[in-house]
C-alpha cells in the first residue's frame, strides 16, 4: 500500500488510489496484450473502445444530449480561449464576457483578437472576490454568446446558479466540471481540463452543441475546426492516449460513487465543513463573499502573511499539502475536487483550530 | 515480470520495459512523497526538476546549441503544420516544401492558408516510394524555409542526407528523431511528435532557433506563439506532465544505452537484417526504393493481398503484433524504433523465411 499525504494541489489535483493503481498495472500490460497502454496503437481495438468507453460514460453521467459532441482536444483550456471566438466569431461579431478572474481575463484578451468584445461585468477592482448575481449586468441584443467562468480557482468562488438568459451559454468548467448536477442543453459549449476534476493532465473535453461547428470560417487551419476532430470522433490525429484512459477510469470511479448527484452532496459537505470553520472565527477569513463561495477551492487568509507560511509549513509536516494560494493573491487555499477525501478536509479542519489555538 | 509481446506498432510505438516499470512505480508515488506523478502539481519542484531534467537530457543527447529553444506543446506534430508557417509567414512570404507523403502533403495544405507554397518535389505519383536526391529540384531565391519530412512513416522512406543548401531547413521528424546523429544547428526548426521514438503520445517536441521567434505576427493567439511557450519554459499553461516524465525516462534508457551514435548502429544493423531477407528473394518486395530506404518504417508486399493478411494474422499468433501496412497503401510494415529490441527483428525474419516456404 502506498503511504499517502493529502494534497490540496489546484490542478494537477489528487486522484482516486484506485485509479492510480489501476493505472499502475495497466501502463506496463494493458489487459494481459502484453504491450502496455502508453505504447499501444491509438487505432487498435483496445484503445478505440478506451475512448469510446470514456465518451459514452462522461455522456451518461453528464446526461449529455444526443445533438452535443464531445471532444478530447489537446492544448489546455487556454487553448479554448482562442478556438471558441475563432470557431464562433469568424466574422468579427459580438459577445459577452464575465470578467470573475484571472482565467476570464485571459480569454477575453484572446476573443478581442476575433470579434467585438463586450465585459458586461467584472469583479476585478474587488480582488475577484465575486460572481454577479442576476441582473448585474446587461447582455446586447446582438451579443453571440454569453461566457463565464463557471468556478474560479484562483479566488475560490462559483456560479451558484448560472445566468439566466436566452444567449448561447459558454462555460470554462475546468475547476467544477462533474462537481455539480447541471443542464447541458442550457449551454453551447462547455469545456475543462481534465487535471482537476477529471483526471490526469493533457486532455481538455469540449462539449459542442452540433449546429456550432458549422460557423468555423473555412480558411481556419484543420486542427483548430471543432469539426475536424467531432468528424473523427477525435482520432484525427493521434490522440493523448494515457490521459483519455485516465479520464476514463476516474469517470468509473465516479459511477462507482453514485455519480453526479452524490458527488454534488458530499462536496457541499465537504466545503460546509471548512466554511464553518473559517465562520466560527475572525482568525481565518475567506476571500470569496459568501454569496459566491467555491465547493472546490477554498480561499483563505489568516492574521498576517508571517503566520500564513508557518501554518503552510507546519500543516505540510502532518501531510496536509498544496495549501499554498495562488500568487496572484497569496494566503491559503485548499482544493477539494471530488477524489479529495473528506477525511483530508476533517484533519485540515482539526489543524486549523489547533493552529489558532497556539498562535 | 510481464509476458511481452514484439509490437511494430508505427506508433504510439513500442517502450523499453524499464520505462514501463519505472512509470508503474512513479505513477501511484513519486519519489516517495505520498503523490502519484500524474496528480502532482506541476508547479511543485518535483515537476519541476522532471521537465528541467527532460530537456537537459534532449539537450545533451542531441546537441542542441545553446541559440536553440526546446518546446514541448500539445496538439501533435499536426498542429506544428500550421504552427510553423503561422509563425514564420507571417507576412504571406515563400517556402518551399518537398512533398514525400501523407504529413508533408497536409503540412502543405496547412501552409498554403498563411503564404505562398512552392512545392518543389513529389514522389506522389509514384506512391512516395523515394526521396529527392540532392539536384532532383530547385528553391526560389526568395522563399523562407525548406520543409521536408525526414522519414515518411507510411511509406517506409527516409532522407538519407539532408537537403544541402543555404535556406532555413524545417524538418518534421516524427519518426526518426534520436535514431540518428543529426547536426541541429543546420536546422531552424525541428518538430517531432513523442510517441514513436521519444516516448508516450501527448507531447510534441519542438527545437527552434531563438530568432525564429521574433517573426510571429502581433495578432497570434497567445498560445500559437513560440515565444509564449519559450519564455515560460513550456509551463505558460499545464503541460501534459506524463507525456513529459515518460520522455524523460527514455532518454535517460537512451543515454544508458550508449546514445544517439550507439543507437544509430544498432537501427541500421536491425533495418539491415529485415532489408536482407526482402532482397534475398522476390516473395517480398519493398516499398521503397533502394537509395529512399527507412531505417525505422519497412513498408513490404507479398505476392498478394490475400497472403499479406494470412501473413499478419498468423504473425499476430506468434507474438509479433501491428505488422499490418497503413491503410493508404496497405501491405505490411514493421515499425522498428529505438526501442524496438533486435531479438524481436530477427523473430520476425525467421518467421519470414518459414511463412514463404509454406506459402
Amino acid at each position: 500500500m502506498v503511504d499517502r499525504v493529502y494534497n490540496f494541489s489546484a490542478g494537477p489535483a489528487t486522484l482516486p488510489i484506485d485509479v492510480l493503481e489501476q493505472a499502475s498495472q495497466d501502463i506496463k500490460n494493458f489487459k494481459e496484450t502484453g504491450i502496455g497502454l502508453i505504447e499501444m496503437s491509438h487505432r487498435s481495438k483496445e484503445f478505440m473502445a478506451v475512448a469510446e468507453n470514456t465518451e459514452s460514460l462522461l455522456r451518461e453521467l453528464m446526461e449529455i444530449p444526443d445533438n452535443y459532441k464531445v471532444l478530447f482536444l489537446q492544448g489546455g483550456a487556454s487553448s479554448q480561449f482562442f478556438m471558441i471566438p475563432m470557431n464562433l466569431l469568424g466574422n468579427g461579431e459580438k459577445a459577452t464576457y464575465l470578467n470573475t478572474g484571472t482565467w476570464s481575463k485571459k480569454a477575453i484578451k484572446e476573443a478581442k483578437l476575433f470579434g467585438e468584445i463586450e465585459v458586461a461585468y467584472s469583479s476585478e477592482e474587488q480582488t475577484f472576490n465575486k460572481v454577479p448575481e442576476q441582473g448585474e449586468y446587461s447582455i446586447s441584443d446582438d451579443s453571440e454568446y454569453l461566457y463565464f467562468v463557471s468556478n474560479n480557482t484562483i479566488y475560490g468562488t462559483q456560479f451558484p446558479t448560472f445566468p439566466d438568459t436566452d444567449k448561447l451559454l459558454i462555460s470554462d468548467m475546468s475547476s467544477d466540471i462533474l462537481s455539480r448536477k447541471i443542464d447541458v442543453s442550457k449551454f453551447g459549449l462547455i469545456f475543462a481540463g481534465a487535471q482537476k476534476n477529471m483526471g490526469p493532465a493533457g486532455v481538455t473535453v469540449v462539449i459542442i452543441r452540433e449546429d456550432l461547428m458549422e460557423k468555423t470560417p473555412e480558411n481556419t487551419p484543420t486542427m483548430l475546426k471543432y469539426k475536424t476532430h467531432a468528424d473523427k470522433d477525435s482520432m484525427f490525429n493521434t490522440p493523448p492516449c494515457f490521459a483519455i484512459y485516465g479520464v476514463g477510469e476516474v469517470l468509473k470511479w465516479l459511477k462507482k460513487q453514485g455519480g453526479v448527484e452524490a458527488m454534488e452532496k458530499r462536496n457541499i459537505a465537504k466545503a460546509a465543513l471548512l466554511y464553518d470553520c473559517i465562520d466560527s472565527t475572525d482568525y481565518y477569513r475567506g476571500h470569496a463573499e459568501v454569496g459566491s463561495r467555491s465547493i472546490m477551492n477554498i480561499s483563505f487568509n489568516l492574521p498576517s502573511a508571517d503566520l500564513e507560511a508557518q501554518f503552510i509549513a507546519e500543516a505540510a509536516k502532518i501531510g496536509l499539502m498544496g495549501l499554498k494560494g495562488h500568487r496572484s493573491i497569496g494566503g491559503c487555499r485548499a482544493s477539494i475536487y471530488n477524489a479529495f477525501p473528506t477525511e483530508g478536509v476533517e484533519k485540515l479542519v482539526a489543524f486549523m483550530k489547533e493552529f489558532e489555538a497556539a498562535n
